[in-house]
């Protein structure tokens, strides 16, 4: 285990109702940018509810809707604006990851003197942010309990991620009955997203068993209760269960003290930034591809841990049980989960960019589980193409 | 899953060396009480060293030495008048939970008018506290990422555990390398304190695989790492792996939105209040007792799961693999950790004060995962004889 610092002081308030604690708003100051994405909190009744409360607390809303998934930079560029232009004092974001991510920057850029894109290229000139909160309509990226943020800017085909400690929300609402709605698509696209977050912290050579053994806590939460809620939408336990999981893949519970740098992540985010696609479903599609690319004599007992303790699969020989490992998360992933199986499934129908896409996920990537070339990274994708 | 806030605000610097984060107290104030237990930190070079950093931060330093363990309201109180006399700013415990539990009611006491048991009784008179600080040199109690304190008077035979967010640390140091002087005996009883913590969030009937899967992990990392560390006293992974999953135990993570009000904890809290015996062995011994006791055909599926889940063991009958998993409990705790197995072994020789510890027990545990009667506790205190 190495040394690291652990800190998440997000206020959590978690369970059916919990929107009542946005009353706390009124602590931090008067005047609130609510952002949101597509409107769809407007017919299921949150944004009624939450302007109501809002309202008794003596708090003026000034709104930002039509956050993009995969959300662009010209989007926090007007909400810097409209923060700098109006004093607005915080920022609450009702939405999944893109809206959650979007609020944070805007909130950081309220504070910085120049473009917002600055900061997405590099979050240590992140000095300050507005408080931001949140209520959560998506169990997914976990973004509501950690300090990065992830914007797109689709002229440059460039998605990058930032973080900064002063971007961590003051207090996020999990109320499970907030993603009832969620379609069966985005459902298992979030359930891939935690999955992924979870595996690039657990798949490291530190001899972390504290979070290598919750992590399998997490992986085996999000096995069972992603298929329930798939089926069952408004199963309440299987949505709390999916929706706790998810926040704590990546509060640092399971990353502190032995996650490596990320690596998947970083070539997915190519795909989105150039394609468009869902993150939670290029994720499903590279992450068996990577896997198979990376075992070998050296990783082979780690692939064994996640075969046995992840899927409960036993057997004698190593190399047999890290395969049938491999094949149950895809197995679950492009069978159970319904999510599509390969690029060409998303609409990426050509190798052209693969090329440069492999050369820039090969920079983020540096100092990974297992390090990737740019070769190595083309490999990845043909495999998944 | 109920309903929940979740915050744990302590700012965790863990790993070799960590002590020098010791300089962050400047932030806080000029004046500090440094409270610790029987000395052993001046013969570790822990004292100087911490000395050495606070001097070089401009800090003035009070001490309060000799905290016991199962540490006493007149200590408190000592400490209590030396933050009111002398304007104390903040409190540093370098410790195990004993000595960190005084500081927490200390720096509670600072800030009250009345007397500090009064808060021992009542966490809810706790209004503020000094900011509390500390140097963790036992992995065991969790108070270092915890609300909670327990203190006695040993002249009322009255042990109480209290609470409240104005006692949370503000940082907390965690460096392994400060706990291989920990004797096996301590060893042993900190391995089995944690579980117990974990044990007592995991047995409940709420639908939180998210927090019962991590409790599994938390398990399976002390009954891995606990001996290890009992064996190679300087390992250092074992020691951090037990370090970081004690603290998990009870800082919310595994209990929160799940756990029932623990019983077994304060069936030990009168053994320690009565006969002063050592808070993990008292707990090593009652929970296998408690576990037969309690097991029905409403709990069976608990004990199934902790049995597959915890131990890995397998079998059809499912009361057969119950009491396969008790019995791997039992054998881990005083054959493999070398505990001391019943009550007579700690010196509690005869039954004469079971009734009305297990009247006080009682009151003490309602809301449990089976709910005791004084008649089932003092049941099995006789079991644990």
């Amino acid at each position: 285990m190495y040394n690291f610092t652990f800190q998440v002081p997000t206020r959590i308030h978690f369970g059916k109702g919990t929107i009542s604690f946005l009353s706390e708003l009124k602590d931090y100051g008067r005047k609130v940018l609510l952002v949101y994405g597509g409107g769809s909190i407007k017919k299921n009744g949150i944004y009624d509810k939450a302007m109501s409360i809002l309202k008794d607390a003596d708090l003026e809303v000034l709104e930002l809707g039509g956050v993009e998934p995969n959300p662009r930079i010209e989007t926090v560029r007007k909400g810097v604006s409209i923060c700098k232009s109006e004093n607005i004092d915080m920022v609450l974001a009702i939405g999944g990851g893109s809206t959650i991510d979007c609020a944070k920057v805007i909130a950081a850029g309220a504070k910085y003197a120049g473009d917002a894109w600055e900061l997405v290229l590099d979050g240590s000139k992140i000095a300050g942010a507005l408080p931001v909160f949140d209520i959560l309509t998506l169990a997914a990226t976990g973004t509501e309990m950690d300090p990065y943020a992830v914007i797109s800017d689709m002229t440059k085909n460039e998605k990058w991620g930032t973080g900064s400690k002063f971007m961590v929300p003051a207090m996020s609402i999990l109320d499970p009955e907030y993603t009832y709605s969620v379609s069966k698509k985005q459902t298992a696209a979030g359930t891939a997203d935690m999955m992924s977050h979870t595996m690039e912290n657990y798949f490291s050579m530190e001899n972390a068993d504290c979070q290598k053994f919750m992590a399998e806590g997490l992986l085996r939460t999000m096995i069972k209760n992603g298929p329930i809620a798939l089926n069952e939408p408004t199963n309440y336990d299987a949505r709390a269960n999916l929706m706790w999981a998810g926040t704590h893949a990546i509060n640092g519970v399971v990353g502190d003290g032995c996650s490596p740098a990320w690596c998947v992540h970083p070539m997915e985010h190519e795909l989105s930034a150039f394609y468009d696609i869902t993150h939670g479903e290029g994720l499903a599609i590279l992450t068996p591809a990577w896997m198979e690319h990376i075992l070998n004599d050296d990783t082979l007992g780690m692939f064994v841990d996640f075969a046995r303790n992840v899927w409960g699969l036993t057997g004698d020989d190593d190399y047999a049980l890290a395969h049938a490992g491999i094949d149950a998360l895809r197995k679950f992933f492009f069978e159970t989960m319904g999510i599509p199986s390969n690029l060409r499934a998303v609409g990426i129908t050509d190798e052209k960019n693969f090329e440069i896409m492999a050369q820039k996920a090969c920079d983020g990537s540096k100092g990974s589980f297992v390090p990737l070339s740019k070769e190595d990274i083309i490999e990845i994708f043909r495999a998944a193409f």
